[in-house]
């Protein structure tokens, strides 16, 4: 026990990227990995979203450890939202101030970039291990290999990067006062494609987030560096109108898409062979506490798996890492309890929040994008931003172009969202947007922040 | 799979009742247990508490399999909550009306006596028998059975009954959307205990719930046919000024009880022996949905475990074995998933208001009960009740001795407390409590159910 090694359950982004943080250390780091070695194989994810958005907090982590420079290349900016109406219309919405971007990237091209990196550094890669079980108090895990062998090894740290169903949660959740709660939402999500035009282009607009928004559900699509945009439906599973459990054939398909996405569907030639070959798949939520047992810790969605609809779970994952090495920095690598205590105590109220941010976005971007108003709205806000760019952050550019910590974030957001409700309430406020009164709503933030 | 045979995993209280329940109807009924058959012998369950309170819904659904006579005695009635302060002064607020009693009874003989008639009726038992995993689509279950041998049995239904850890709901759990939290208090307990006197009797009155409320904390006191009380400390486990982390030694033990419960102390010989023998432990909340999957059901503490402040654990799996049965009543015994899933629709809306009750009890327990305010409370509860027996029935009576749906008790218990809450902010209640305008009050709960 006295080589200080470590185990990293998990060779996905989280998993590969810590290994690179603990590696720079000189520490003897090994990662494993339920899957087999992908890398140069070009196989879909089966079950996981393909498509990411990158934005400050991950650039931030990949910058710390040079990637920064090899993982742009792969990255293609989305400098904001792009809105489809029923007709086909489009409206603009940035993300930010001009320049301004959030990054879409493929899971596996990037998740490849990392492991190598790791390797090269000298981390050891251990694949098609899956964790059976992990014994807390020995600090041994059990492995399951193909062909029906199995292995145990020791180690004097183990971390369990391995997702939201994290095997080394799973143990966790079997000793006393591991407070712990898994939710799934209403709707679940499908991916599908569209293709290159036949000349090779992208296509829509490749800089940006495409929605359409539907109320109760919606179609989203991101680029991807082969001119290709990943689509991906969310759809309640059963009891609305519109839902997976009443799309039985094609026929079902085409009638949907062509009521609701109908530009879209224009655009999307396999569609119905890809809604019937790809799977149907859930969206969870996970919330524990502690993190920390015995120089085992959870990190990333292991411990906060949060939805996907602010665009954060990967760039929270890779703050974590980052956290986590600044405490190494701190207190050294001898004694991890201090070090992985005082990370969740840093770090608990922040997913918490992005979690629940991640929650209520989603009625943001099925239902309010829409809403011309929402426009303005944000209008608005850029404009108070760009007047006081201290006193009024949006909360979006708080969360995805900032490291103020998502706890502030959440908390100022709320501020923000009750000025914002009643400089709203304004039924002329369409017309007179560019006429208020900015300082006396910077004047609402001072007063709401003293309460 | 034709021929319809039932597994229930556990062979506890709930188990080896729902067993009785279903082999009555000639299914072929095996029940799975882990431990050791360890009938006729007294050894201590560990960490699990001896003592429950079977109340009404626990003896109608023994009634109905004719085992209620012979449960009851081994119960002993206890009418009220007899109230200890800290000079040894006690109080006795009556639980119902005259004759109403919640019963005293130890959980080693009674499981004795559910698991001999569940025998003698033709169930199959197997102890020694630790179910490692359910494979639901197969309904194929996995047992590790000492010396190592492993074990798979198929079965056309199977019912965890197995408690708070429940094996069945941890491999439902990785089934896509299931709901789960679990959620553990910040108390601990610590079971000990206050023989007879020197000459063989009692020594405090039998024929009450006996409390030490204390603010944070608080113990409790249960009468054994054998003329001992099992007593139980509740304690925060940590961060408190009275909290187990800061007891280290017997002085610590000697100083707590002379402080807070010096004439309990007094009637303990063996309290530092068992302080440091007898385990802390802790409680848990569980919360899942659904509870049903492809002809498999959780019930019981496995789909709704609860901690004990309301005396309802045991009566509310008691009382799904009895719904449970009633459903088999009207829709015979063919079509499992649709009874299960009129069983969990009827039944969680009642489960998780009991499952909060619970929670919320344990302020009352320890706290409030101590306030002179809280006998008054009572007695206009108790006068409301005697003038207008179906306008007002006490919460607690609602709960403890009828068989009103928990839902709606929790529903008119709300509606109860606010209008007490107004009636107690008198400054004088004290002296005029028998002098109030009944029937007004009876007014308010009118006008309250009609809003």
């Amino acid at each position: 026990m006295e080589n200080n090694n470590i185990s990293i359950l998990g060779a996905g982004l989280i998993g590969s990227l810590l290994g690179i943080y603990l590696k720079k250390r000189g520490l003897d780091v090994s990662i494993f990995e339920k899957r087999k070695d992908k890398r140069g194989q070009t196989t879909r994810e089966e079950g996981r979203s393909i498509n990411m958005a990158l934005s400050d907090r991950g650039w931030k982590a990949l910058e710390k450890v040079g990637l920064k420079n090899k993982v742009k290349d792969l990255a293609i900016p989305m400098y904001g939202r792009r809105i489809h109406d029923e007709h086909g219309h489009t409206t603009f919405i940035p993300y930010g101030k001009e320049g301004e971007a959030i990054y879409s990237i493929s899971r596996g091209k990037f998740n490849e970039i990392l492991i190598d990196e790791a390797e090269k550094l000298g981390v050891n890669l251990f694949f098609d291990h899956r964790c059976d079980e992990v014994n807390i108090n020995k600090r041994q895990i059990k492995f399951s290999i193909p062909g029906w062998e199995r292995k145990k090894i020791s180690s004097s740290v183990i971390i369990g990067a391995d997702g939201a169903y994290s095997s080394l949660r799973g143990s966790m959740q079997k000793q006393e006062r591991f407070d712990f709660t898994q939710n799934y939402i209403t709707h679940g999500y499908k991916e599908l494609s569209i293709p290159p035009t036949a000349d090779g282009e992208f296509a829509m607009d490749p800089n940006a987030l495409h929605i359409w928004p539907r109320g109760k559900f919606m179609l989203i699509a991101l680029p991807n560096p082969d001119k290709s945009f990943t689509c991906t439906l969310f759809l309640p599973f059963e009891g609305t109108k519109v839902c997976f459990e009443k799309i039985h054939d094609k026929k079902d398909v085409d009638s949907v898409f062509r009521t609701y996405f109908d530009d879209a569907y224009g655009m999307m030639p396999h569609l119905q062979e890809e809604y019937f070959q790809n799977p149907t798949s859930a969206l969870i939520t996970i919330n524990c506490f502690p993190w920390v047992k015995n120089q085992c810790l959870l990190i990333g969605d292991a411990s906060h798996a949060m939805v996907p609809f602010y665009g954060q779970g990967m760039n929270c994952g890779f703050e974590d890492c980052f956290v986590l090495d600044g405490l190494i920095d701190k207190f050294g690598t001898t004694s991890w309890d201090l070090i992985f205590e005082k990370f969740q105590k840093m770090r608990k109220p922040d997913t918490d929040a992005i979690s629940q941010l991640a929650l209520e976005n989603f009625v943001e971007m099925r239902d309010a994008v829409s809403d011309p108003k929402f426009a303005i709205r944000k209008k608005i806000e850029a404009r108070l931003h760009e007047l006081y760019p201290k006193e009024w952050i949006p909360l979006y550019t708080m969360v995805t172009f900032s490291n103020i910590p998502y706890a502030e974030a959440y908390a100022q957001g709320k501020i923000q969202e009750r000025i914002m409700d009643k400089v709203m309430a304004d039924p002329l406020i369409t017309h007179k947007w560019d006429k208020l009164d900015y300082e006396d709503i910077i004047d609402q933030v001072e007063t709401a922040r003293m309460v």
